[in-house]
């Protein structure tokens, strides 16, 4: 079966994030005020063949901990679903 | 109010993703044999203050335009929901 899942890798919440606050400045340099914090993280969609989903959550999770994220400053959620 | 909206910026599906075949290549390597496909964009969480969902729908909008994701070769999607 194939199977997509859906990545998002952000900074922790505890650690600055410079292109945040880059992005952020350059929203009220638009003149769009009301913004309060922007974070900038990665998202990846990976397709990938597995047996069922199990399998298929198994290989992304250890995608995620061995290349995708850096878990001393990064965490991951993702999401799979049948294709 | 304050709404929180979740933002993925992905590369047109037309276009080659060099940054997605290197992590696909690296999977491989790791051993993750079934990828199929990898795509790599980016994940941006904003915070704003705004009158109502509509209002932080269209700012959200405006700086995915803006200054967020360059249409030419990026296409985005966002959710917004109340904090």
């Amino acid at each position: 079966m194939k199977f997509k899942a859906e990545i998002d890798i952000m900074p922790h919440d505890a650690l600055l994030d410079p292109q945040g606050k880059a992005v952020q400045a350059g929203l009220q340099n638009l003149g769009l005020s009301g913004v309060d914090q922007v974070r900038v993280g990665k998202h990846i969609t990976i397709t990938l063949e597995a047996a069922n989903e199990t399998a298929a959550k198994a290989a992304v999770d250890e995608a995620c901990k061995k290349l995708l994220a850096n878990l001393i400053v990064e965490r991951y959620h993702f999401e799979i679903a049948a294709v």
